[in-house]
């Protein structure tokens, strides 16, 4: 329930690689193409509609805004004729193509869904094999470039918005306190430990020695213990600064509605107050707005892909206003 | 045209003392009664309706609404039993009795009005002087407590609203060549020079040895000029800063029409903000709204009377708050 409110998405990450080809980072452009080709056709023999996008195919702005969108990795974004994603209709599935590894099967949905993603994963993964030999060891798992990928070669991870646990200092806790069991906690927008929007990526660090279902409980368990926190977190406000939290909260509302200018950082910190007042029911506001949806539109690539063309820092801060104001305005 | 949004009000006022009363700090309470007596009998003679108030009657909290409003005094306030005033329909005129001098004749209204306000003065000073005598002397002119106000007896004032000047730091230096050719210029709300909501009075420092005409041609000469100051920053600020400025008036109307709790320096600072854009037609917004009128409800007292209690702090700001979005959305 609330649950659904911090958890924002989920995401099941695969690598794999095709037997017979060296990693990507060693191979030629013709075996890349080879790869890319075996693939495809893979995919599209079962008829997916799934759409295949080439990296030199697009401007680096079109490329960023991908990235923006986590739909495909910095690292892929840095190709070009060598490497390619195929992207499903619904964009839930984005298959890159020799970034790191061969083939990245990556499937987002939106609350706590890591074992829907992982089923969809899972298919995905066995209409590829059926016509495409993977490099796989029978004692250590999938073969990756990486050998932190090796063994399962997934990476689970979830998407959470943890306001209260940030605004009361406690992230920083948090984070050293599960990185000793293994998970890894990071920011989701801005550098380091600096989280944009108070959205936080929790995830696996290893894939070797536990089955998929393993790690997604783990990761589901550590999910859980964070979510319960925000959540009392929550409610220890409510209960001690219930005054001073609606001010505040009206007040983001008041500014995304009305600024004519605004930088990145601050609207990520208005939007996510407002989602904080939203589901902790203290406001009456936005209430048929996606607010992560937004928060993911006025990044500044996405910005500039909307209006066309890259603009100026400038023109960015006024157009990310306008946008503001007129989703919670319509 | 824009005069009359940077000048707010216009008043006058008249010091005049009876001959054979002593000077209100030396009389007794029996003298005090005769007094107010006889000046009630002198104004209820042609039967304007004015309403005889005595301070013993008011709560304190009744006597600071009535200062916040510029109807008495802080030094009327302060005395009980031997004081009063006396307050016309339209509370245009007040006529304090035994403040520092036995009668001051007070006359406010909108704009710069300050030839019609002296023209109602003399008009109230004419029926009071039919039955009373006014201490009179043919050299020095009307005889008053304090010898700044002898001689005319009169001081003319005005209420501008100088945010364009305040923003840019001009403020200081103005005051100080207004200073230099006998007017002043002080903060209307706020203690010392730190004036709140950009407000500002100015008045002549001496009455003697100039008619009232010459005191008023003064006045309205040196307002003039600041006026034009302060229309000209507005203009350079206007090509200048267009965006910046247009931000901070509708950031400043989102908070004022979203905020929870609001101390009185944030409101007067937001309010003359939404003022200065509406006046330079930068925003939208406001329309209906005399701004002026909020910036004195929501002044501690008043909003206390509006309430019908003292109000603790933490609940004046909550309902500063809410008077003033009830203002704005209504």
């Amino acid at each position: 329930m609330e649950n659904k409110d911090i958890v924002i998405t989920s995401r099941i990450r695969l690598a794999r690689n095709l037997k017979n080809y060296k990693f990507p980072i060693k191979m030629n452009q013709e075996e890349a193409q080879n790869i890319i080709k075996e693939v495809n056709s893979a995919i599209n023999r079962v008829n997916l509609n799934y759409k295949l996008i080439y990296m030199h195919e697009l401007s680096n702005l079109q490329k960023s805004a991908l990235i923006e969108n986590h739909l495909i990795s910095p690292a892929l974004a840095e190709k070009n004729h060598t490497a390619a994603f195929l992207l499903s209709p619904d964009k839930k599935v984005s298959i890159m193509l020799n970034e790191e590894d061969h083939v990245r099967i990556q499937t987002i949905d939106k609350g706590m869904s890591l074992k829907e993603c992982w089923n969809l994963s899972d298919k995905i993964d066995d209409v590829i094999e059926e016509t495409v030999d993977y490099a796989f060891d029978h004692e250590l798992g999938y073969v990756t470039s990486c050998p932190t990928n090796i063994g399962t070669g997934m990476r689970a991870s979830v998407m959470i918005h943890l306001p209260a646990l940030s605004i009361t200092n406690q992230v920083e806790k948090l984070l050293y306190g599960v990185s000793q069991i293994g998970v890894a906690v990071r920011g989701v927008y801005g550098e380091g430990t600096k989280s944009l929007g108070h959205l936080y990526q929790i995830s696996n660090q290893g894939t070797l020695g536990a089955s998929e279902e393993t790690l997604i409980e783990k990761i589901t368990q550590v999910t859980d213990q964070i979510v319960e926190k925000e959540e009392k977190t929550r409610e220890f406000l409510k209960k001690k600064n219930y005054d001073e939290l609606e001010d505040e909260f009206y007040r983001a509302y008041g500014l995304l509605t009305n600024a004519r200018r605004m930088t990145t950082e601050e609207a990520m910190r208005l939007i996510s107050l407002v989602k904080l007042g939203k589901d902790m029911e203290m406001i009456k506001a936005a209430d048929n707005i996606d607010l992560y949806n937004l928060m993911t539109k006025i990044q500044p690539s996405n910005l500039s892909s909307l209006m066309g063309k890259e603009l100026l820092p400038n023109e960015m801060d006024n157009e990310r206003a306008e946008i503001i104001r007129s989703e919670f305005l319509k």
